[in-house]
């Protein structure tokens, strides 16, 4: 963290304390200053000396656990475990107590009965640790008690600057350093490192419960919010805009904290990449159940969608769309405009995929004279788009020569901003290694979707097609809605950089 | 096949060839006498001996990996390998033509060049054989030419009655006596036994394409069309109404050959059990993709969603839920009403699903006060709908018992009509072989979405829930969305029994 942040987190408590002196509401514009100071979460997720406060018991769900992933993953930052009645861990030597650590700590992560936290945190803060993780449970989301023990964290956060993720989260996973704080024991190493940087007010959509190794989602950062008691939607736009490793945010949310500091933070960071958001409570039933489950108002969503379409967001729709969506936006370039063309091995899903792509604002393209001549030498069934490859496939010695040919002269073709590939996993996996060149030359996003009658070998497939860098996906209809909502953004970019013209 | 469906077959054929021999037009009474010989199919499904032409190389996509593929299964019938330049393969006697066969032929698969096609399928039909699968591609799919070949082969049928599935189709699969008609080499053997019957105009939404063994459908049929030539969604929906093996049909289509004997066809089907429909082609774009993929036109979307509507076809709206939904009707009772419980391990999904259910036209029911009570018990947080579990499951040292408790006194409420319960693949399975026999005395159909971070270990669960009887899910949404279609079925199917009262 530089200087100026640090200066900028005094400030931020001192402004705080000044304002509770008078009793009077702190104002949007310490607000405002806060999100300026945007460095403020560098200590979440780039930290060098991490403390772990909670039961050393080899399980998952403690902080044994915590540390477990740590160095399963290979974190590069130094580990502090934290417990009175343990001596050592992991090979780490246990403290008792924070200020019997003799180093740096930048961020503190407890996991421990809630009425033990709000001391804990407060001796952090005293020893001048500015950042903590409350991953324990049994707050505001559980019981009257449980709001009142938040509210003294809180309080904590106010008067120190001690910034506060949670409680009731698995924290925040960085595959820059290999950070994961997750107390659930994950059972595997590091991550391939990438670009999207999700964030969910629900464990269910972070690292904790979905298979994101086995289905190598190029992630940057995760963040599950927790009760948001402090850090919040805001603050994680804030520093995933600036977060050089981010291309895309994709973010779950349950309610927004405070409307206006979300559309300012928003429109920054929409102005700088992609701002994903998948936000349920559309109705009035499922906004009565985010209220129950976080303890939060969802508000009406006609608001949240005026909000979102004002600020250049992108509304997901569906927690596959929230996984699935953002990886055209790691690993392709954005398409110049919105004409798909479709390369498939059958016919039917062309059609389904046509269907799909006019109801996500896509064109089907014309082909140039010059493509569909060129195509026409290969076969005459092949000038028009979708091409169905599918019968001269089943004919050939090799099939997968006319993949090589037809996908680069379609995507060179200047009617062409994006294309979508149907492809057999396991069969045609090979070609795409030579392809990669060519088509990365043209700078036009490329998703796959990879079929099969196995499993496991779809799922290799799909990981060597994602580290080659393409966009791959096992549902059909999912591999064009992502380039539809690839080129939805690039409009609005080109919007803001050409306000008269949009 | 019984003896009025083989009257039956004869009647048609001297039907058709007293109409072409009077230049006539066919009348619509023929089709509707047709369809009343609801046994026509039998024979694609029920053979007991196949006779099986073409290359006996031993590759996929040859008559060898057709016959290899019904070896591993485990075919119960006889198989005749027709090739007049090989004696032997895999282990059986191979004929030089048809002729020779010296035993009763039910079904003839033919996969050998397209100009060849027809003069086979003649000798089939003169040697009295009633079904004929024509894999080959080639023909009204590819060219001018392979559509006067196909006019040849529908020619052939008419005179003949020998009835064609194809060209250009995969065949049927049927797990009753594993029969498996597909030429390219699967690689597994047979399926579990289900109720779940396919059908599609399209290879990709087949066995061939699609991981059915791994992902446990649980199939009783399946069909790929290929080009309807002869056999088509008509007389697939009179076979699979009839078919005591199928709960459940799902039929994918890019158009209707004949609207009318569609219509009339799908209500009697309707009427015995539930018909869903996953039709693209709802634009003018991908209309035309049909076109020139099928060579049919598609016609105007809103004339099929009004038939839809009429006979109580329900439609489906993309490639997942062809798949997926299906599953609630094989495994599940139907739903009384469309009251839904929602039992979940995380909050986040709760709010999730709610919203979906409200789209579904499910309602979020009030559980009733014994209920509540009993609940309270458990803890007092238990009493809402969704019940959130997490909080306590975290904190408990046998979590399971908590998911033993809550389903069954949930789904006895009388104000529960249907349930879906959020579940960690791996961890909770065990419980659900105790709650499988105290769920279904309670007769209302229960889904499980399945989360976990092991793509492996999660498809593992998968299949021990589906084997006890569990539809389950590896996407959040669909887990209640197929309750939502169960409940329209139940819906549709009451207003059938109860016209005055629907």
């Amino acid at each position: 963290m530089g200087y100026t942040a640090i200066i900028g987190l005094y400030r931020n408590a001192r402004l705080v304390q000044i304002y509770q002196s008078l009793k009077r509401e702190i104002p949007t514009g310490y607000v405002r200053f806060r999100m300026m100071s945007h460095n403020d979460l560098s200590r979440f997720f780039e930290p060098e000396g991490v403390a772990v406060s909670g039961s050393m018991q080899a399980r998952s769900g403690t902080a044994y656990g915590v540390m477990k992933n740590m160095l399963d993953f290979g974190f590069s930052g130094r580990i502090y475990p934290i417990n009175p009645s343990c001596a050592e861990v992991l090979g780490l030597k246990v403290y008792p107590n924070i200020d019997e650590i003799d180093a740096n700590i930048d961020l503190a992560i407890v996991i421990i009965p809630p009425t033990a936290v709000p001391e804990v945190i407060q001796r952090c803060a005293q020893k001048g640790v500015r950042a903590a993780i409350v991953i324990s449970e049994g707050f505001a989301e559980a019981s009257e008690e449980g709001g009142r023990l938040q509210s003294q964290l809180v309080d904590i956060s106010r008067r120190s600057g001690i910034r506060i993720l949670g409680p009731n989260t698995l924290g925040v996973l960085n595959t820059s350093n290999y950070l994961v704080t997750g107390p659930y024991l994950l059972g595997y190493n590091k991550l391939v490192k990438g670009s999207i940087g999700y964030c969910a007010q629900s464990g269910l959509l972070t690292f904790g419960t979905h298979p994101v190794r086995d289905r190598a989602y190029p992630i940057s950062k995760i963040c599950d919010f927790g009760n948001k008691s402090d850090v919040n939607e805001v603050d994680l736009l804030a520093y995933l805009a600036d977060d050089p490793d981010t291309k895309v945010i994709c973010m779950h949310l349950e309610d927004i904290k405070d409307g206006r500091s979300f559309m300012e933070m928003a429109a920054r960071a929409v102005s700088r990449k992609p701002v994903l958001i998948f936000k349920p409570g559309r109705n009035e039933a499922s906004a009565r159940a985010a209220a129950s489950h976080t303890g939060a108002l969802a508000g009406n969503d006609e608001i949240h969608e005026d909000a979102f379409k004002q600020t250049g967001i992108i509304r997901l729709s569906s927690w596959q769309d929230f996984w699935e969506v953002p990886r055209v936006f790691a690993s392709q370039p954005l398409p110049k405009g919105n004409r798909v063309a479709i390369v498939t091995a059958t016919g039917g899903a062309g059609v389904i995929l046509v269907d799909e792509a006019v109801r996500d604002g896509l064109v089907i393209t014309e082909f140039k004279t010059e493509t569909k001549s060129k195509l026409a030498e290969l076969s005459p069934r092949f000038v028009n788009n979708p091409v169905d490859l599918g019968p001269i496939l089943s004919v050939m010695d090799n099939p997968s020569s006319v993949y090589e040919e037809v996908i680069p002269l379609v995507l060179a073709d200047e009617n062409v901003d994006c294309a979508v590939i149907v492809v057999h996993g396991g069969l045609m996996i090979p070609i795409f290694s030579s392809l990669r060149s060519r088509i990365s030359q043209l700078s036009k996003p490329v998703t796959v979707f990879c079929y099969g009658i196995n499993l496991a070998e779809m799922e290799e497939s799909a990981r060597q097609l994602e580290s080659l860098g393409f966009a791959t996906y096992f549902d059909l209809e999912t591999a064009v809605r992502a380039l539809g909502v690839a080129a939805a953004y690039s409009r609005i970019k080109s919007g803001l950089q050409n306000p008269g013209y949009a």
